[in-house]
């Protein structure tokens, strides 16, 4: 089935990133949609990029990780407030991967937070409208805080190449990064934010452009520092994030969730002296326990198509679950993913059946995550 | 440009309507992005669709209007202070066009609001997530309410063949709905709510389906009684709705516009004496005047493609402000649309400059809205 571009985009509805008419003129192939923008997810064939990514150098338009930014002499405080992570452990200069929780521990957004002064940061946002969240949070509070989302637009640069593509443009400061550390600079008159991040698994920078009217100067400078190193712009790999056992909101987590169902309870930090929104109902949560997990899968037989819905989970003939993301890893040469599976489904080992839309019922099997050994910086193909 | 539907919905991040199989099946040829859901907007042809519209009766899918439910006892208290229409003056069993304003008077999302008991209210959405606005709003405020998305996915059949359709389906009770009222009802056992309302200017009802296990039942069971009448799945008619002066969030209005930039003035009740959120800057903005306003245009020489980006605005060479929807009337033979401009330059009569890309500029005049008179069928809500 095909879509015309006009109908996908019909009217103005839907933003352009500053990068757009490079990603055309670069043959952007598809897009999808994400916070109201449209997001360049295929230059060729997924299989191709995601060689590409393993191999070389990749360059994604994710301008759709719109910015909130939020100044103010609370913003400190107010920031805090947001997620169960404690920002007073978070420097001036670094970054931190945080859940934004709902009062009910739901799971509002997954964002990158950078701190870029005492009281200035930014949220580096998946597919959920946070402004509205954070300005709703802040109306009642008396905090003096001012949230808007700025002219900020990212780039990834990711591979086992990048360091030398960021080595060409920015030089020594940047290879020094350490992972989610940060610093601001300009290329070429080009005011930016490089962070150490990236969402592969694989060596990976971003590129903040903060002047949405440079975004072809951008590209093109990037492309041609990386022009040596094989770069080749692409969407993000999902082939590779699975593998690596990252989780896309909206997929894998919803409002609906927690992250003691996702495994990120990691991003709670137990001992937070502050209050936050969702820290009662996260103790709650946490010493009564969850009744269902998100789990690392294999699917057996041929290889898959990556699912493009939650496809059911059955056991003895009763659906108990959902496949969250499903697709095949060329070079574990094997059908990888996660499902939302009820605690008593959930252990290592487990068999399941999987319902595939229009191909049938595969059988399934509970595994351990990553699917690839994260000790590496850069993992064996 | 073609793409292919496994990457516009690539993973399962996209939510799908009930009706996602009927649409499915009957057809649909194209999808854009809603709500973070599929929204099916073409089975044949735009134009083809327009005439249907016109002449018989459509049934478009419009899960993507999501439903923001809001309950408890002080649901009335709560919901009337996000919205600067005096919501006293709604009924049980009534409903209303509103705007969700920030505290700035900032355009969050124009819903169609339903009042459905003292305390329970629905709010059908645009293009924004104002489950999370009203619940980071509630957080703070100590009232009584509860927020949540209900399983709800409204249906819109729409054009002049409408009431028969509705009337064999529904009988007399429905026939007798004034403009923006509406009934709880059942059929064949499905639960519904069906309103005399619509994104048309044509005759035209919306049947929000209760329970998203029924979807293709109630679709099916919809066009069963269409059929004498010739009734066609379309997609949202932007032809007719930019006849009609309707107003599109995300393109005509944004988080940057107020009211009176737009022209939805009527959707502000002066006399309203409780507090709502962004009452005094709507105050403010009301005695000082705009510098901006949304004015209708029409654009001379051949017929035009619907504007897919917010074409500039030329005068004196000068860009002096942006087209946000254009389209070409085949009725009247027209190219009309609107165009946010400066007061300065939104006189009627004024002459303009409109650069349409790929083709080159064109002159425009400001005329006045709507383009077709809303003589026989549109009371004012």
């Amino acid at each position: 089935m095909t879509f015309d571009m006009n109908q996908i985009q019909r009217g103005a509805r839907l933003r352009r990133s500053p990068f757009f008419e490079a990603t055309q003129r670069h043959g952007a192939k598809a897009y999808t949609v994400y916070n109201h923008m449209l997001f360049p997810v295929c230059f060729g064939d997924l299989e191709e990029e995601y060689w590409h990514l393993l191999n070389h150098v990749t360059l994604w338009d994710v301008s759709v990780e719109r910015q909130v930014e939020i100044t103010g002499p609370d913003a400190f405080i107010f920031t805090d407030m947001l997620t169960p992570r404690d920002l007073s452990k978070c420097a001036v200069g670094q970054g931190k991967y945080v859940v934004i929780t709902a009062d009910d521990g739901g799971i509002i957004n997954d964002p990158v937070l950078l701190r870029l002064a005492e009281n200035h940061f930014w949220l580096a946002l998946a597919d959920s409208d946070v402004l509205l969240w954070a300005r709703g949070v802040a109306l009642n509070l008396g905090l003096r805080v001012e949230i808007k989302e700025p002219d900020v637009s990212p780039l990834q640069v990711q591979g086992p190449k990048a360091k030398e593509v960021m080595g060409a443009l920015f030089g020594d400061p940047v290879l020094k990064l350490r992972y989610y550390y940060f610093l601001e600079t300009r290329l070429d008159g080009i005011p930016v934010v490089v962070t150490r991040t990236g969402w592969t698994g694989e060596v990976g920078y971003e590129i903040y452009l903060r002047d949405g009217a440079k975004g072809d100067a951008l590209w093109e400078r990037i492309m041609q520092a990386g022009r040596a190193h094989h770069i080749r712009p692409t969407g993000p790999s999902d082939i590779r994030r699975v593998e690596a056992g990252i989780l896309n909101w909206g997929a894998d987590m919803t409002l609906e969730n927690n992250v003691y169902e996702v495994g990120l309870e990691r991003l709670v930090d137990r001992d937070k002296r502050a209050a936050y929104i969702g820290k009662d109902a996260l103790q709650r949560i946490q010493s009564e326990g969850v009744r269902r997990k998100l789990a690392g899968i294999e699917i057996e037989g041929g290889r898959i198509e990556f699912n493009t819905s939650k496809w059911p989970v059955r056991t003895g003939g009763e659906t108990v679950g959902r496949v969250t993301s499903a697709i095949y890893s060329p070079r574990l040469k094997k059908n990888i993913g996660y499902a939302m599976l009820p605690l008593a489904h959930a252990a290592l080992g487990t068999s399941l059946r999987v319902e595939i839309p229009g191909v049938g019922e595969r059988k399934a099997t509970v595994v351990s995550m990553p699917f690839v050994d994260p000790d590496k910086e850069i993992p064996k193909a």
